[in-house]
């Protein structure tokens, strides 16, 4: 089987054009077949105040009115895809922008209200991972925005890392694939403040523990949820790392 | 040879919803292989503005300073292109949106200061016609946004009617290329307030008369020329027509 490798940034990594850069010449450097999946929830806050238009965050999900989704189309597909695009091409990978309404490549349903409504904001129904495949099959590096589409017209706002788990577990039927998520710090820390506390290795039975002892807590949650989703459901393996250590085989892995 | 249409539209189309989807419903009506170039012009002038960017034109093109790039790339190749791909996905036409950075489809290099500084404004190199060709062949509809890139890592702002044709021309090696030219009106007009006045067709030494006598004015003058350019390198045909009339034969046919 073909190994591709899924990585996946988020605001932080986006918004500040050195770090950025940083990791852009790193995914350069690696070999292989490789997806970036990224956010821009930064950039769309900034951009949604410069329009007037409020941002609203319940449980550090964003809101998304019909306004707002015309923002993050316009950032997340627009703006930061493009920037991304041809970056890599100017360091020699040959990558191709999508979202999710590209070639269908991810399907999705709004969201159905139940307490809270989010508003224009999918969940993922399918992906279309031969067609990624043959994308990748041909050498070219897929970059996917978090926007998805209901094949009705809609275009959707997607959580990222949800975006990031689900592709890699569609393309885990065809490929050998490895998940990275990259952020702000080294890896999962016992503590936050002691770069030293790195957790190396975390099992389904260590997450809970740590989950019970508090370590792992509020967003972390959701993004380790969406690591064991992908390891159960195929994907060879999840690292979470500093964005700009994805070349090298640090972080924290995560085991079944 | 393979027959392939390369319709274009520019901001009267895209910036009035009940048009857009009028012309998206007869799009999604023809029979075969199709490529949709567009503009967007309006509403980036309308989103500069909501952002507190003026817009500055010379000569009915675009001034492109470091800001006004990034709104053109939210604008282009996010909002318009994800909207335009999503709707014609929900007409079950398999559109994919890009823009020329995405496989390095147009290459470009920032235009040359002659008397005016446009700034940011690519002139087009080279199409990867090869790449749209193989995804035309998989039933693939490529949607394009007028941004392309220097492969140094700039995304340019290109004038959409020249992608039109540039594009179109460069398929033409590959394919039985027809090239139709969409806009406001059924198409070349002697009187702009007479609709019995449409001109059906034009051939390169009437183009020279209507020039002298004044009906060819203005902004027609570059769009007729990218129209001659095109039938000249190749392309079999163009035909300039009101965006509602697409899917059929009339407006204003250019001939050698």
């Amino acid at each position: 089987m073909q190994k591709v490798k899924v990585f996946k940034i988020g605001g932080n990594v986006v918004d500040n054009e050195p770090v950025l850069d940083h990791f852009i010449k790193n995914f350069a450097s690696i070999e292989g077949p490789k997806v970036l999946i990224h956010g821009g929830g930064k950039i769309a806050t900034k951009i949604s105040a410069a329009l007037g238009i409020e941002t609203q965050m319940i449980e550090g999900r964003r809101v998304t009115d019909a306004e707002t989704v015309k923002v993050v189309t316009m950032v997340y597909a627009g703006l930061v895809n493009k920037t991304i695009v041809s970056k890599l091409q100017a360091n020699n990978v040959n990558a191709i922008g999508l979202c999710g309404a590209d070639a269908n490549v991810i399907l999705s349903h709004k969201r159905h209200v139940k307490t809270i409504d989010y508003g224009y904001v999918g969940d993922v129904d399918e992906v279309n991972a031969s067609f990624l495949e043959d994308l990748i099959s041909k050498g070219l590096n897929p970059v996917l925005a978090p926007i998805t589409h209901d094949k009705k017209g809609l275009l959707l706002n997607t959580n990222a890392d949800t975006v990031a788990s689900t592709v890699a577990v569609a393309l885990s039927k065809l490929c050998d694939v490895e998940l990275v998520y990259c952020f702000e710090l080294p890896g999962v820390m016992k503590d936050i403040n002691d770069s030293n506390s790195l957790i190396s290795e975390i099992n389904e039975q260590s997450y809970q523990e740590l989950k019970a002892s508090g370590i792992i807590a509020a967003g972390m949650i959701p993004k380790m949820d969406n690591c064991f989703d992908a390891i159960n459901a195929g994907v060879s393996s999840v690292r979470i790392c500093h964005s700009d250590a994805i070349h090298i085989n640090i972080g924290t892995k995560l085991i079944k």
